[in-house]
């Protein structure tokens, strides 16, 4: 029926841009997986709010045990696919680098509760409509991105390919608010309503420091190699220091540092550094 | 395999800050259940645009009557979780109470209805693009944002916690249209592209109001209690009066009045009262 | 138990608005439906990224075989479904038509993923952080968003009601990017990030384009019919001109010209023209 | 990687002992389908027992309502792909023709819910470990396989091809009963245990009659015609009057008549007619 | 459009028979979480084998915690509703006497597991075509109807109403073995091929007791009371002592006793007793 | 609240019958992909009955494609995993092994749909209900046990381990009828309604044979070992030669032979050896 347009199709030549034949084998991750991944991880860092919703503390060491088993043996076979799939070794190798990366990836998980709870009571604090920690971690945006990212931060440090990402990625689509894994961010983390916040790969966030929806931490312009394309892995992305709160579609663009405790309204556009303890605000222009 | 890892993550001393032990019997409400509330109730009040295809004036009594059953049924256990879970009622009182919010809330569904047509009228009147009623409530993202929003709103009126936040986050999630249950709006409402909009708690928004995407209602600055955390519950929104339009990416922050009929332009940033007939724009400069 | 309440919202009076009688037999299209038709779709442009992860150069024919003739299936009902809901032929006519449009809409796709290959590229030159071409099919939501607005806007040109808009705002939800299928956009397209970028119907964008989240190319203000509605139909969005770079949260209203090879910067309000080459910014003021 | 293989297995030549060219373009009948129609079935006549299990006598009109339109539209659908596939009408006349056949069938459930009663209370009399009517309708698997049989018959009669003796499978495979669609059987009908029991398409079964487990109701030898093949249609099972008992594994075969009253004991092997009121048995021999 | 026809089957005169207006709100059990009571059970008894196939010893803690926990969770409701449905009590006493005979029931289990353990040893034994116990356990359909039956019996013990007959049905669908849940039945029991068997509610099994397909372990004939209905309650079933082996098609019949080490031959038709070490077969008569 | 009984029944020591510690890192196959596999095979062997309904003599080579790659892959996957779960080689080895199995084994597909085919002309030929050969392939559960004998014993013969037994346990249940998979069968064999057929892992059958239900090829008894266990691997099924019927619940026992021709009748025990053109049928006795 769409004999020659199968067959054009079929054609891998008009595949030639995309495909890297070299690597024709081995699969892409699995989203699917990945979302798995993704549950079983908030599962076991806020048991009872994620996940089987009958956890209590006579039968959390079962859940946990079953959670962590099924989570390791699950992240394990992602990372040997995308290890596979980035790296010239050869396959048992990575299945052994797959396995001591989860190992390492697992024990960074009383750590990140620890963390995670401190951006929970961030959000709580930050928010006068907020009523409890429980609705904190169980209705707002901000915490499952916040979650993704500081999982994906944890994989991106341990140099997985491409995973970390997809993890961040999944977040941006759910909450809107778009985090790259490489970003480093300090405790008491809190992004309100969220939707466009960006927050670029270089960036360096501290302590206590507050977000609202729109906020991008970009870069600005990138030195071109001389093809006229991006150089890449340039540090091109702002440092905001501790206990500063950055309103909402505020810009900050390019390695310019935001001093401690500063101010930055909404609306406002910033290319250069900012003293610590700064207030900068947008003047309106009312016409007739 | 992980034994020390499994006994870490399931110390419940690492959970002190998240869980509330004398809650801990009870269970968080059910997403799932929630979703397929929201899913009942779209098909109730626009039969044949969601839910099933199938409905026509004949069938359409069988129809609505098997889901409003369905819905209560569904609905009296989630308010019976919420009521056990934040109150001090014993469980019998509780769905007692939830049996009787739940047959409120059933009762306002021909007014939602009622008012919900506006809306589609206003989404229709406003857009150039739109085709049909039809296309309007199939495909318009504030549609679904604004159902959202008026379900959880009448859940809200009659004290039900947590569950009408769960519900506004559904739409936050697929549409990026942030508005806080507690919100009042009135009739002939319509937000157009929509993603990015934030309407907080004690906003209140007249008749025939239209917004644009990336338009935040917000607070400016709460006072502070003694501990340096926002004080809870005060009136820090705007107020919209009728036939008020704010375009894409304003920003009205804090409890300012915008007066009837008047015109807020595009990335505008407002903390202050505006008078009725207002048409407050934004001016650009041009470098080079 | 609720008799009159099922009786009151039975009563196909309360209806009437929302109701088109005249075509009560047709289905609305099928979201689930056109979900698979999306992901057929991605699955054949994209082998091996989207859809089954097996695909080599071995059985890529079978693959495309199987999920052509699959989405040829789909499609011709759902095309009929909204012919039939949409115009005055018989259902003969319209299965009759809903074949042809498939057959055209099939034989672009060798094209579309040509075009889309251009996209690609742009995508990963434009982004510092882009590792491989694989890594931007895989993971940058604006890849999901232009590959939607592809398929939609040629079904759009073969003048198939509703479904266009329906597959965009699918794009929509998923990824925050907002792309009217009636838009003309030419290759090496990219957006960075996303969320809240709104392309208006009547846009017509250049090559080489890349835009950033939260860009507006909208309509500022619509001619008013006798009765106060806006007129449909009118050009009423920008042109955006070759290699064209509009960075984060900049809105472009109007039927205005943006010369070639200029820069707009973040947070600007722009409704004129703007001659080719030109770069235009915002000045920030810090109060204190 | 399996090139010559595919070739083969696509061969045409290879399926054309199997294949029916001239009805090539036509479906089998969907199993699914079918197995959602006998799941209706089943909640339409007995409510409570099958289907949704929160029926009671308020809310019974609404699910009778939507499931019988529910089953009526998939209904339609399957017995028009049947006809087109066995007969030489045009799609339309078979539409038509199976909107009328199951108009018809449908009009037959109040009768059928009324023998199927009559049914219920014989395997609850005939069974001392039988401890109330709904065990016996939620337990026994008798029950289910003349629930599938009474439909199946009800189509037979109507003429409908293949989806009777799909629908009397279905019960073969889940009970080990295996009635053939064309078989009548009259009020007050068991089958104790019913593993291996098959009843022939000619046979005709009185009033009050009782099987055990493995009992064979069927046809001796067949005449031959010219090519030595079994003459279709003629009449070749048993005839068992009212009030008979037969016991397990007996066979009773050919066009025989067991009068009213008779006792048929286990593993006898009948090929003739018995007077009214016989009791047969078999001798047993003791070695050593 | 079956405005008629949905009004006579609404009509709740015409289900008077089988419906019990007494307990209208009382649900039957449900299947599919008895049929997850069945897995959990067949997991729990014989981990690796059933359920998650990742099972290990370092791991099966977590595997028997949850699964223990989620089978207790589900077991509870599942009495609690069928004692609702069955007897006087209020619904807090019959909460509480769930809760307590679920507690009995699972610990029931070690016990349980080391019985089945020589059912499998039998199973085993006595086939030569057995590879290994794994295949057995894995394969044959004789060890999941003893499961069940074995399983069920234990409800039975604890006067669980209805679930254990609908368990043993579940295995009767699925073997074709028919094993009354009130049967008594000792270690070391096989069944061969099994399609077929019947076991009745009174009969009591030995140990080392070995049938083969199609074998009825049934009764007689039954005492009628004075309506002409059979009396409930009675012995009625056969007594098969240590060691006995009977092959296919045999039926034992009535209150009869066969003897220890007993040989009953295939399609034999027992109702008398048989002494301890009798061998009875059958013999063969050809005609030409 | 489990924690004693959790801890009985965590204690491989309970287990240690009928685990396997040496081979506990390896997992049993996976019961829902053989089901995959099993479908698959039917697809591939019989389009457009089995599989996808819209088959047709354009497309089918795309279906076979996918098909035959599809069932490739999960195939080798599970014959891998019982490799290495029966025999000593390294999982390199068994991986070779299970690729070069597969191979042989879908080589066998051309010829195992010739002689598929005739025993449907089999089944349509010796049934005079049967009304054409779609319907026979389509219902009669004959077919599919067929289907999944000559699947098994292909693998059977090719030495794959467990995976014959799963397949033909799964016709098992669905049909009542037991072939064992290591049993030989020729052309044009048909089984009519076949509840309870055994037939032995030994036997051998000629051309076209027919059976009836119940019918059982079994051994009749086994030459123990030292230990009183059976000796395995024993010639001790029957041998059927040619043109043989054997009527319903007729045993045939031991390594016995049939002659050409001969008509066994029903409910029949043999276990001698039977000349060619016999035919043996059992005599009725009639009390009172």
């Amino acid at each position: 029926m769409h004999k020659d347009l199968i067959a054009k199709l079929a054609d891998t030549e008009s595949l030639k841009t995309i495909w890297n034949r070299q690597k024709e084998g081995f699969a892409m991750p699995s989203i699917s997986k990945l979302t798995e991944i993704v549950e079983l991880s908030r599962a076991i860092l806020f048991p009872g709010y994620f996940g089987d919703a009958g956890v209590n503390h006579l039968n959390l060491p079962y859940h946990i045990g079953i959670n962590i088993e099924h989570l390791s043996e699950l992240l394990i076979k992602q990372i040997e696919a995308v290890l596979n799939l980035t790296n010239e070794n050869n396959s048992t190798e990575n299945k052994q680098k797959a396995k001591e990366i989860t190992f390492h990836f697992l024990n960074e998980f009383p750590l990140l509760r620890e963390i995670l709870a401190t951006d929970v009571i961030a959000a709580y604090n930050g928010d006068p409509a907020a009523k409890s920690y429980g609705e904190v971690i169980f209705c707002y945006p901000a915490i499952r991105a916040i979650i993704n990212y500081r999982i994906a931060h944890t994989l991106f440090k341990l140099n997985v390919p491409l995973i970390p990402r997809i993890i961040t990625e999944m977040a941006h689509s759910e909450t809107g608010i778009d985090i790259h894994p490489g970003a480093t961010i300090g405790r008491y983390f809190t992004i309100d309503h969220g939707t466009g916040v960006v927050i670029g790969e270089t960036a360096i966030i501290g302590e206590h420091v507050q977000l609202y929806q729109g906020v991008t931490l970009g870069s600005r312009s990138f030195p071109l190699d001389e093809n006229g394309n991006p150089i890449k892995g340039q540090l091109r992305h702002p440092i905001i220091e501790d206990n500063v709160i950055v309103y909402s579609n505020a810009s900050i663009l390019g390695r310019v540092t935001i001093g401690k405790g500063s101010i930055i309204g909404g609306n406002i556009w910033i290319e250069h550094d900012v003293p610590a303890g700064s207030i900068i605000t947008q003047k309106t222009q009312a016409k007739k």
